[in-house]
């Protein structure tokens, strides 16, 4: 049952910052892809020189960036489409919380404090002593382990498992088939080869406003607590080993994986596939390009790449040259034969100059 | 209450497109490995150089490529053994589907399409609307969110997640904690270094004759559509980014990631962990190596190797070539020294021929 | 309701082979880090380069390694203090199995065998004829298919699926989403392009003292066995293909992925996020760096690092001379006119020794 919302260009435009270039009462209703976008849409143009596409554009209206120029629709200009995208569709969007309760089929453990204002779904599991926030929705098939403290306003998605002992802050959203809370890795060989387990009994704790996108893992710290801060963001696949610390508003694309111990600043972005070694600090708006591997910390505001990674800019010439390697080691060899080519003709050649040069 | 089949092995060579050897009379009812066959098997041979391998084998007949020579037991001579064994396997294992209609402990939303001849498992959860085709299999855990279609013949393995309005077509099979419709990974930050999250409105969509592995993630499109293209099988632990579109029988092997808005085209073979950067296309019929980075678009037909991905025969022409650095490095110290060593000679010495070349 | 469990410290450094320097009556109850020890927790010291933190250390006890010398509170000598750890923290947490018997909302398939002491969650499901052994801990929304066999001590936990006729050992640990015995990958195409589907008929075995982690996918064998031996250890999200076998005491890290009929070793460490090619053997002992791709089979004992994988310690001078590659680059250009320019002086200066050289 959703409401459809409605928005006047001149209330979007303030919204989203930006400068109005038409008929502020007109309204809409929704956001569509640029080619998709019917007369109650807005849609967004993402850079200047695709300008062209606005003459069949059907929409409202158009979010567009800086020097777009005269356009033969109503157009909102703003620093940063994207943005503007993410502010006004997320507000068109944005529905009251439904209240569907406590589904029958779900099983709720014992001294738990669960608010009025829940949606939990079916065959959904709680442990015991499990904690949940107002607003809270758990889709079907969640499974909080004991202990467990959502705070309000989160959304895990079906299939998702968060283990024992987990705090979750406000507004978390988590995606299908994610674990967290899963054991830390921790073996040492006795001296036969044979694996011992170094108990993990730490936990997880995720700060608010973060998001895990499907089928990652958050292990627990060994001892103490691997932290997701605020506002960080995490794609699919991705892998946090024990004790990691993410750094507020970082974003970690799919299949990132940052091994035990390493702790990441602010802002950082971790590209897709790329790893982070232990026990080393990524600094403050680090960013690393997707496929490194990072071997050691890197110092605040450095853009990486390669493995092991290095200065991108530095990477990027290397990468390219790579190619000539092939080129390069036959002109040595080709070189080496020409320099001793001369060597020895210079040295068979009777001297020159006599002898004088002692 | 499986069936057991027979096949005579004419009516197999038949089948197979092969020629037999042997006496067609003689029927199996099963497959195995060389080593492990019996009498009412069959089995395969998958080189000619391994036909010692022959002498000691125990089956009932045994699909060979061309090249095998006399056998000491009925062959089936065939192009591609592999081939045949897909064919002839699979056809002795099919059985007529079996219907147990819906478990008494599955849950079903309001106004879906369910047809009679369905297996539907315990604890499984369909949202509303949702529409199966006929013979649909829904192992136990499997969640289907709102508006979810299925087509006929669909078989998802236990603990799969398809998210809301995921348009599944015919004889699709989905392994287990794979979780399809998940959002996708898209937000852009402001100027506090906060990140708004885009909303991501459009819906995944998988061909007919699809096969997805275990533990995969299909996002959802921003706008619009991700598409899994007739045919296509991707192995396990898989990323599939929003609004890519993966042409018609490519194979996406296992840790492989497409980031957003790539496109693949048809017959292409992306080997184990290989990864694609978004927005670019990869040609019809490209080949790129295990572990191999793509970072700019490739022409169809081309073997790419790497990261960034080159020609794959340059490739490993390179790479074996930078196992030489070290001493390559220590070379071109060398013969820095020597050429100097060779101009400080012919500067130092007078000048043979007395200033005569002006 | 745990039990607490205490340790006197003569117990203690008898139980991990280590010197108590302090006095044995003292008893512990707990074990913490460093930092958070109090006075009836045990702690450790990973490096004696470290001792300074035992000043403000308020332990019962400090688990040291050789060298640290005097210490301001009781410590006990153990050549490996990680190990002192795994042994002494987890006896001090081990407690007797509670039974908690089949959940009223776990379904059961025909014929299984379960014994009286067992603790099956909410919503588990088993298939038909599954074996359980004695002290099986299966968590909420586990499945087990038809067939599947578990031994004694194993603990499956919650949203794990193991599919049809999986033989698992005793003591053996599964974490949170993890697939086991999903389809091997199997393809093979026609000359439309088509791909038909190998039938994945074989099984996943597991043998006693494995533990593996979240999110991780163990296919099945297209024949035979796919097999994890004895007290291997896998971390989250790593992939293993259909006829892989595990040697014993294996190490596999996050997001490691073994290709099909590969086998390694017995005591084989993969670093994180390493690949291995199909059908080669790793042998006993090798370790691989993390983020190595692995093309050839290795012998045993070898270190190795890079894709493609060559000995570590090549690899690191490699790596390093790899940044220099622009500058080697422009230098080769360099020597190249140097060399260019000598040739040409000597060939056109006038034969200085007057042409005896004939």
């Amino acid at each position: 049952m959703t409401m459809k919302k409605t928005l006047r260009l001149d209330e979007a435009a303030a919204m989203a910052g930006g400068q109005l270039r038409g008929d502020g009462a007109i309204t809409v209703s929704g956001f569509a892809a640029i080619d998709a976008a019917g007369p109650s849409d807005m849609t967004f143009l993402a850079r200047a020189k695709d300008r062209h596409l606005l003459a069949s554009c059907r929409a409202a209206c158009v979010l567009v960036p800086p020097g777009v120029g005269e356009a033969p629709l109503p157009v909102i200009e703003v620093a940063d489409p994207y943005l503007g995208v993410a502010i006004l569709h997320t507000y068109l969007l944005a529905q009251p919380f439904v209240t569907t309760g406590v589904h029958k089929t779900a099983f709720i453990g014992k001294d738990c404090s669960i608010p009025e204002e829940v949606s939990i779904g079916p065959n959904v599991v709680l442990g015991d002593r499990v904690r949940l926030g107002a607003r809270t929705r758990l889709d079907a098939g969640v499974v909080l382990g004991d202990d467990v403290t959502l705070g309000d306003d989160c959304w895990m998605k079906a299939n998702v498992t968060i283990a024992h002992a987990t705090l979750i802050g406000n507004r978390v959203i988590v995606d299908s088939g994610t674990v967290i809370g899963s054991d830390g890795f921790g073996y040492t060989p006795d001296n036969t080869g044979r694996f011992h387990k170094r108990p993990q009994v730490g936990i997880v704790r995720i700060e608010d406003e973060v998001e895990i996108g499907a089928c990652c893992c958050v292990d627990r710290a060994t001892f103490g607590e691997t932290v997701i801060s605020h506002g960080v963001k995490i794609d699919n696949l991705v892998q946090i080993a024990h004790n990691v610390v993410i750094g507020a508003n970082s974003i970690l694309t799919a299949q990132v994986a940052i091994a035990g111990s390493a702790s990441l600043g602010r802002n950082v972005i971790m590209g897709g596939a790329s790893k982070s070694k232990g026990h080393i600090h990524i600094g403050d708006r680090v960013q690393v390009a997707a496929a490194s591997g990072i071997h050691n910390s890197v110092p605040a505001g450095a853009t990486v790449a390669g493995v092991p990674a290095i200065d991108a800019r530095k990477w990027l010439k290397t990468s390219a040259i790579y190619q000539r390697l092939p080129e390069m080691y036959s002109e040595l060899k080709k070189l080496r034969a020409e320099v001793a080519a001369l060597k020895a003709a210079s040295h068979t050649a009777p001297n020159p100059d006599g002898g004088d040069n002692d």
